[in-house]
């Protein structure tokens, strides 16, 4: 029984770590898709997300019939209970790649996002990246301290954010309102998919140590 | 024990009522805050967010302890699980409230939303705020069919949404980049409150019939 429990909890934790790298791909290609203004990409980010749903339901289910079957208690319900919500986090995160694709495919074939943008946009999805990655070594590893540097890693995500802010509504703004309110979108959309990398290495501190991170640079609730 | 269980699971159902009341009033005066630029209501919204916080984070340890100590099975734990998920979309409206009473504090003096827009965010504020309503009156008799209506109230925000691009996309938009800035973004927000309160009736459909409700109305993961 316990060892079909391992075997189990395991083996949602391994599609976890798929499904994560299946979003960092759609964040990738979204990106892409967004700053060369390619469509082909694009439609594949959109229609691609229909897998990380169905992949993120599959996590669910299993987390459902752990809790149904085994009855954890302990550090194995917190793991449960973390896998559970690092599903829904995954899933929002392959919708926001899609929503970036959208734009890209929405003003194709003109590039959504000009010059001074795109290499403001190219910066955070870099980051996003990279925060995903932390997030995946950090479930694989049970690693609470690098869990920890996703808050540090967050910050350089909200200055980003600041500075795409500034460039919008500087006076030397010469894209128009169109283009501004597709950027202010684009960098919210990046920005939650940040905080969600966040919350999945809040959730594994949440594992190892039985205690949620607290703290203004940790979401409230994840 | 299960008398115990019982009253707990509908202890905890009420506190997630009391704390959804907490989230109209939130949305409500933080749409009051946007369009008379009351500063002093915005600060209220703001500061009033750690209580929503607080009260989500009880719901969750209840439903964690509810977990360990019940080891629910079928129907139980599918409402506890619910539960959980409920905490999550309830923190997170009380966030976007806030996120909004802080553009209204951040243009203040001056009204953040300008006469045209304050009239569909207006629309926009009472759309959710009814659906939060639905979501709140339909947990409270487990009524499927009314969270079933909440997909329909849902399109009313997409096209107030869709009606409001057109307005700051329209080549008489007269307000400049930062309101149109700020008013996608404060459409973002309203949209987000409203996928959750979908997300909290689908969440209900789920506890009462087993099923998590398919089709494109319903959010692929709640």
């Amino acid at each position: 029984m316990r060892d079909s429990y391992r075997d189990e909890l395991n083996a949602t934790t391994e599609l976890i770590v798929t499904v994560a790298g299946l979003v960092r791909t759609a964040v990738q290609d979204a990106t892409t898709a967004l700053v060369t203004a390619d469509l082909t990409v694009a439609e594949r980010v959109i229609s691609g997300d229909a897998r990380i749903d169905e992949l993120t339901k599959e996590i669910e289910q299993r987390s459902f019939q752990l809790l149904a079957r085994q009855a954890p208690v302990a550090g194995e319900l917190r793991t449960v209970v973390a896998v559970l919500r690092m599903s829904y986090s995954l899933d929002r995160m392959g919708d926001l790649a899609a929503h970036i694709a959208k734009i890209a495919r929405l003003r194709y074939p003109e590039v959504a996002a000009p010059e001074p943008v795109a290499d403001q946009i190219k910066q955070m999805a870099e980051t996003a990246d990279s925060m995903i990655a932390t997030a995946i070594t950090t479930l694989e590893n049970r690693d609470a301290e690098a869990a920890a540097g996703l808050a540090t890693a967050d910050s350089k995500m909200d200055e980003l954010r600041s500075d795409q802010f500034h460039l919008l509504l500087s006076d030397d703004w010469e894209y128009g309102v169109e283009k501004a309110v597709d950027t202010a979108l684009l960098g919210r959309y990046y920005e939650r998919i940040a905080d969600h990398a966040v919350a999945m290495g809040a959730r594994t501190i949440y594992i190892v140590t039985g205690e949620a991170p607290e703290g203004e640079n940790w979401p409230s609730s994840f």
